[in-house]
């Protein structure tokens, strides 16, 4: 049985089951979405999926240092969505500055597909939740920002520099990216600061 | 660099962070327990906490369809700690009922030890809403305890009968199994069942 029968048999017991459904079957390619960055061992690339999971739970374990009272809870639902669009528009590396610049049409429409997938006042929470990382234009939407810069960070280094080496990414662009990340969080930009900074002393970073 | 230089580093300009970060670079082993669930195209199995992320995100969309109120916060958090004894317990395949019932000891030492890397308050709450899934003791944790049975469902059906052909798991135990999603939600199990029903039609299942 494929998904389009499995869908059309659930159609058949309850529309308002199926519809979700679809929406959540969807999702299942985030899975196949390979990202940059390795697990921690090194053995493979992460995926977006596991990413997601790996960055909201992140943010739950530092969200008691936060510069400022958060909402966790929204911060975690902006961290699950984060990435949604990626089914579609795929991984672009934070270091393409460019790839990142022709990506945002493809993310919006992106955006428009897969959370269209919902009813429609349940499809714009999460879309709105998306706008709010994208745009960091509150304070969840900025510390699920600075998580979502600390976590690949963290891979990168004990990775042994992982795809910052494999792609020749400098020290000067390392700290440019991710130094928006004392936006969301000064105290997690200090920690991270210091960690790239004995990068460089011990010669993983130029 | 590896992970135990990373956390010291951390610790000479933050030792609050770096407690958490021990914490949040021990999770990313999750990536690498391997369930008994294919992704949707069946191309490999799914670990842990791409799957964590997937039940979540199942569980909001399909939150507005429960049976009684939720709070979905809730169930979202207690979906993204569901699965973290895994890291030392590994992933029982839930039809193999002795191996279930042996593990037991095991995720509780692993409850003990992985969220007590945390500040106790913190990893209290972490632990508190593990037990919650466990003895699905609230709504919440009975909605989370059907979602996380309806999810691997669709990928095993999806994926042309995955892990129950593979291992030989008859229709009688895969709804005896799957009837307990009915505690979380009526609803979902019907249409679960509908599913599973037309899958003996096919003959996906015995």
């Amino acid at each position: 049985m494929d998904r389009e029968r499995l869908l059309e048999v659930a159609a058949g017991v309850d529309a308002g089951v199926a519809a979700r459904l679809r929406f959540v079957t969807e999702l299942d390619r985030l899975k196949g979405i390979v990202r940059q960055t390795p697990v921690l061992d090194g053995e493979r690339l992460e995926n977006s999926a596991e990413h997601s999971w790996h960055v909201a739970m992140t943010a739950w374990a530092l969200a008691p240092l936060a510069d400022e009272p958060l909402d966790l809870d929204r911060v975690i639902r902006i961290l699950l969505v984060h990435d949604i669009v990626e089914i579609d528009a795929g991984d672009v590396f934070i270091y393409d500055t460019a790839g990142r610049e022709a990506v945002v049409a493809a993310e919006e429409a992106a955006a428009e597909r897969i959370f269209g997938l919902l009813p429609a006042g349940e499809g714009a929470e999460m879309r709105a939740l998306w706008d709010e990382y994208e745009r960091r234009s509150t304070p969840e939407g900025r510390f699920a920002y600075a998580c979502d810069r600390l976590q690949p960070l963290l891979a990168n280094v004990a990775g042994g520099g992982g795809s910052w080496a494999r792609h020749g990414v400098t020290a000067e662009r390392v700290k440019a990216i991710n130094g928006r990340m004392a936006e969301g969080s000064g105290r997690l930009w200090e920690v991270a600061e210091a960690i790239l900074d004995a990068c460089i002393d011990e010669g993983l970073l130029e």
